[in-house]
């Protein structure tokens, strides 16, 4: 059976485990005091350009979007975000037990566009009430998006003006970002990133580790105390090496870069196998998601050679599924899904 | 240099990194839904002697006791514990963030009796205000409690009774359950918490895990939808398996009580040592945590040659240090501490 | 210069000024424990037909459908309503600095239909990742709406069945109730809605007291301990007696129906004198609230002699404006109104 | 039957109902924008000495207490408080909900001293492990405390250099500041505690007001949008003028001041009869609060003429008991007291 439901199926990439292996038995501080933390600390201030960096390791996706969110905003502020993002739908209301609203925009391809960030920013300010409504005091996106999206270089920094104008911090959700990175045609770099936003994070569980998120503002002092954040979030591991080899590995002979690139591949090839077969795509990912329109009869066929997410049934009846690869998918595996196609 | 500041120092037991190695490649749900997961909670299960037991694995102790009280409370209900309480002390305020108040009692060594609690909860019933004030609704006990002392079996008895009699849920933290399990002279069994406690946690991360908490309901259904709370609060891994992978391996041919039995034997031998060089016991602990008391003099000679835990300062200048031994603390270790002291 | 801009705009019934200076001297316990709050209880069970009814005094709206909604849901589970009602728009967030999310329905004139319910929570409960989503907890519907829209009791026993079916609470804002009660064509009672609500409240702030509205959980111990509650959200007042006492005149001789009758028979004469006028009305509410459509010209002219609300800018330009009446709206006010129109 | 419970037991001041009466057909403004809010709010800035003064118009103490505290602190901090604070004792965990820890001192009669909170500020610092606990980021104190002391100025002047140096807010509870501003020997005036603090809020609802407490940021701007975060509280009334003209009335011709001398000249009168006749006072209040020690039998056989409070049973048997005067006890009613005595 061929396995494309996802990216967090399979352990580590095995340059992680080997690392842990080798220095299972050093003792070391805890609470991400150890020298793997720094030097991973370290590492990723270079390759994101910004030396002053704070960074810090958390567990996973939710965890992360919550604790940033609740402590960059302030009690009477919500996170602006697309109504198909992360932080709306799939985080269990983590951002609203957190005590802030999430105010949706109509996402497109799961992106949201500056200027509609704009008109919404606009027609709050403009209503005489606004004073008796949550103000947007963040614009959260991730990229890539939950359906694969991308936002160029260019978007990147319209949506910045307008944070700017408005007063709005702007985080980006990387959850998948080695994959946004590695994608065919874009122009969005790591340094771009980070000059660009307020906070974001690199995802680790999705690209390659156990589980880790990497946190990073790239100037410093944004959240005073965010340490003793996400003590109180339970988001800090008493052995917080665990999470710094992993980021230390990964930024070490650029193979977070690595990992996307494989993934994203062999994701072409899927992609480039579906429509010489003649399959449409519902959104066309760049990235190590592919989205095909398929009858419920091929979906049927496939379901017992190869295991796919289910996205969405469209109104003819037909289905969107998903085929997602790793680093730890073979080249062998997609052949023999494009045989199955 | 020796280390003895605890037993958070390593990575994980050998045996556990091991079944990460060999398992690292197979593809399984996320989520904590997959077979490893699985098993693990079926050996708990069998191993606390409670079959339907409600059984979620959590990544550190700060987390888990969040999720556990504020889900286990009431809004208007607050929790007892001792001043000393990891809770009250060293959580960064996580239980009131999470909206509770810590409803202190001055422990003896670490521990809250029975009677204390009973005195707290007639003392509130028979405050005419007491609608104006925090309700109880839970006890929470840690065992080993943070000065390395246990509860008796009589003791947890009536700490059980109490709590039924005045309608508190009782929740003992067992983020070193290991060590408390395998003391010398204890009389209270995994099987005994079960039948004593509403809910309860068996600690991995200190006890040879690289991370983990196993939070076990013994009777099912005290708290409706924990999963998904457990994904609000930030505590559920995408790749489940690795906390499950590392219960089921701790829970395997008896590694648990291995590693418990290995630590605290050599705790022993540190503190015949110490007794027998005619230092005084701050607190005598039948765990792995030793609490020898120390003039200023040895304290600074030790630290050239060995790290440990300062505790506190006495009035009359001497100091209490802790030893903290583990899985992975060697005998031959210990004999150099010796040879230092 | 004429006054329709709300309902909130004067102080309180003549008859309630009366009382509280009638009363002033005595001395009664506080926290809502005094005798003219029992009878206002007493008095409002009679008249929602629910002779066990708990029945609790707060002080305003917002304060009100927190306090409600915090405490009746679950940690996990969010409140459905109408994308226009009020805890979505007009509350700064309250419901989720409470800890919980709003689910969204595109209201119809403010109102939700039992089957687009139905057919949110089918999609929640068919959709495989909803232990990752927030659960449907509560519906909650306001009666009038924000568009003075109302229910019948066929769509609100509808409504209470989908809420049976799934699990759901049913809450009904009552913060206009009184005017909503008394308008033309409903068949909807108060009684009616004591037997279809888990819980609702009766308003007083627009219905003629200075503040205060009282909640009614008709069938008593949804909410264990829902005074202190109230107490922990700063919604009991010492001098509780004050909300009483208002509350027991609103209920003596029918005061309550009269407001309500008094204020929809002026606007009914609005609302008559704008149609033969040729005015269009943007929504037609049986209510103390009128919506006319207006032109810019208009709007400005009518400006300079009397105040109403602005609601929205039609496409072509047009504004949609609102008249609003109360208990202290005089006939003669509303003829010079409809002079000037 | 006399009556000193409580100085929250009558109705308001003459002076205020008769203001309600003659201004109640007047149509203003909501939410606390009215020309009767902005009229109390300058002539408290001017009574206050601080011209630049931020005002808003709260409705009860433990809204106030938690709406204040939970703005003015970052997630991180807690609040320092005497362990007899209102907040940490009779709020039903009100600040705890609002998710900050109370962290507790022993107050000395209910106060707290700048040397005790130095000691503890300190003893945080330097404690390795700090980034794990809660930071102190405000000190709480009542004026009068909840025993009926006060703050010299020197003493406040004291704790203001302590806070200022480790970066901590000083708020202060004036829930009955009315009697303490007006008690025999007193050096600390309104202006005084302006230049102090900065925060403070001036109690009406204990000093003559329906309800309703003022609070003052002495230098605006500490908490951006505050008056959205009163609407988040549910602390903002509808008919926010209500309030307005209470405390318009309560700061005209010096009725403040004049309700807080009437209440202590008779507790005083109350005072002297009580050591006259031999009693021992348990706290020699200057305010309107008298705490007298009584036997059992005396408080048995005066219960039946005279309704009082119950405070604590000392460890002799003798029990303390509070009389408590108001704007509204009569020399009279006092006199018939000292007969009972």
């Amino acid at each position: 059976m061929q396995q494309f439901v996802s990216d967090y199926m399979e352990g580590a990439h095995p340059k992680i485990l080997e690392k842990l292996l080798e220095t299972n038995m050093e003792k070391t501080d805890g609470y991400g005091l150890d020298p793997y933390s720094e030097s991973a600390r370290e590492k990723i201030r270079k390759a994101v350009g910004a030396p002053e960096a704070e960074i810090y390791f958390l567990a996973g996706g939710t965890q992360t979007n919550e604790t940033v969110i609740s402590s960059v905003l302030r009690p009477y502020e919500g996170v602006i975000a697309a109504d198909t993002g992360h932080v709306n739908t799939h985080e269990a209301g983590a951002i609203e037990h957190g005590g802030h609203k999430v105010l949706t925009i109509a996402g497109e391809e799961g992106r949201l566009s500056a200027e509609k960030i704009r008109l919404w920013a606009e027609k709050f300010l403009s209503d005489a009430n606004h004073e008796h409504e949550v103000a947007p005091g963040m614009v959260y996106i991730s990229h890539p998006t939950e359906y694969g999206t991308l936002y160029t270089k260019e978007e990147l920094t319209k949506i910045r003006e307008v944070c700017l104008h408005y007063g709005m911090k702007l985080f980006l959700d990387g959850a998948r970002l080695g994959y946004g990175l590695a994608a065919e045609g874009t122009d969005l770099s790591l340094k771009d990133i980070a000059a660009l936003t307020d906070v974001f994070y690199i995802g680790g569980t999705k690209v390659g580790a156990l589980f880790g998120e990497a946190v990073v503002f790239p100037k410093p002092g944004l959240v005073p105390h965010f340490y003793t954040i996400t003590k109180q979030h339970g988001a800090m591991l008493a052995k917080g090496r665990i999470t710094g080899i992993q980021f230390d590995v990964l930024f070490t002979d650029g193979l977070y870069e690595k990992i996307g690139a494989h993934a994203v591949r062999l994701a072409r090839r899927i992609r480039e196998a579906l429509l010489k077969k003649g399959y449409e795509l519902y959104i066309d990912s760049p990235t190590n998601q592919i989205f095909p329109i398929v009858t419920k009869e091929k979906a049927k066929a496939l379901e017992e050679q190869v295991q796919y997410s289910f996205m969405e049934e469209l109104d003819d009846g037909r289905l969107v599924i998903r085929f997602c690869t790793s680093w730890a998918t073979r080249p062998e595996d997609v052949e023999e899904l494009v045989r199955l196609l």
